[in-house]
């Protein structure tokens, strides 16, 4: 297509089109966190690897859903609530970029971990990932859908991985208490268990963000992070 | 002043009083880094409270921000180059507000660590601390003037600051295995100096969109980081 025709593109269809985008960008950080954690637990570098190796679509992604945004914006000049849309957009996607830089950063701690026999810990690890996963899942679809019940039930999910993350670090403290040869292996495994944490905080920004776009009111700063 | 005569204003001073607000905005986030600093080297935990407490006004701040640039996008239509650097000053807010996260963050392990004797790699921090500060101011005054090459100068300070970290981690690590008693400070400790880290990750962050918007190029992932 060329980019005189892309320019008569019906509004709607191009808004369509942007949050498809979103969502394939949101599928494919969901999946390099999911790949991330398989490393660790599988012991599989090669896994984690190629996590590291596929950022790079994650960041072209980004360039071109913020050259769509200030596209729309210059040529739609959009009001109101679309304007709105266009500039969550602008930071969601940097939210969703961070994720992806975490999943490169847990695959890194993957790597790091694979020569030696796991912590104990990390059993608990793979259900705080499912848990990040979902929300990050869940919060884009409420993006999209300007569903903010949908919204508010992820923000209250961060809590829970919160919880999980104390259990977690708890464990691994005492586990290098009583072994402190393990306390190379204790700190990396630390970091993975809060880059996961962190994927949930990006999950929630996208979640707070729903909410002020669709009741109007800003909720970011009410719950406590 | 009424909303009215508010919006007959011209559009350089709209822009002058944006600058303003994000140069305001982080200004205040960098002096909570300083007070979270001071307040684990002096083991002060009011001077971490009040870390704490100011974060209402980051957030305030944030807030104010996205509705100035919504305003803008929405009265002026801006084209071009001003449409850039209003997308540019969406993303730039958040990193701001992130950054008093952190120092938030910063604040309570301050606050934890006060009541113990701190590790030697303490003495550490403060200059990685003074460094992030630095990439922050220098960043932001890049963005406000357009200065690409101040901003490429931030960039390159950033593996500085990440070997910096390294050294501390390993010394925190030495500490911990010479004395298994220490390792909950360690975790602490660790965590502090993480944050600073981030912080600096941050400025490359507001850094990079400076030269995008001035260069016309995306040198968001060129840099590793």
């Amino acid at each position: 297509m060329s980019e005189h025709t892309h320019i008569y593109k019906p509004f709607d269809a191009e808004l369509r089109a942007l949050k498809d985008q979103l969502l394939a960008m949101g599928g494919l950080v969901e999946a390099h966190i999911a790949d991330a954690m398989k490393a660790l637990v599988e012991r599989d570098p090669s896994r984690a690897q190629k996590v590291m190796e596929g950022d790079r679509a994650v960041n072209a992604m980004e360039l071109a859903i913020d050259e769509q945004c200030i596209r729309i914006l210059a040529l739609r000049q959009p009001a109101a609530s679309d304007l709105r849309f266009i500039a969550a957009s602008l930071k969601i996607v940097t939210d969703l970029e961070r994720i992806g830089d975490l999943a490169v950063n847990m695959a890194q701690r993957a790597i790091a971990l694979a020569g030696e026999p796991p912590l104990r810990a990390v059993v608990d690890l793979p259900r705080m990932a499912t848990a990040a996963q979902k929300m990050l899942r869940e919060a884009l679809d409420a993006f999209v859908t300007h569903d903010a019940e949908k919204a508010e039930s992820v923000i209250t999910q961060d809590d829970l991985i919160d919880g999980w993350l104390v259990q977690v670090f708890d464990e691994i403290r005492a586990e290098m208490q009583r072994d402190p040869s393990v306390i190379n292996r204790g700190i990396a495994t630390i970091f993975f268990a809060k880059h996961i944490e962190r994927v949930a905080d990006h999950a929630t920004n996208v979640a707070e963000m729903v909410v002020y776009l669709v009741r109007g009111q800003d909720v970011r700063h009410r719950w406590a992070r």
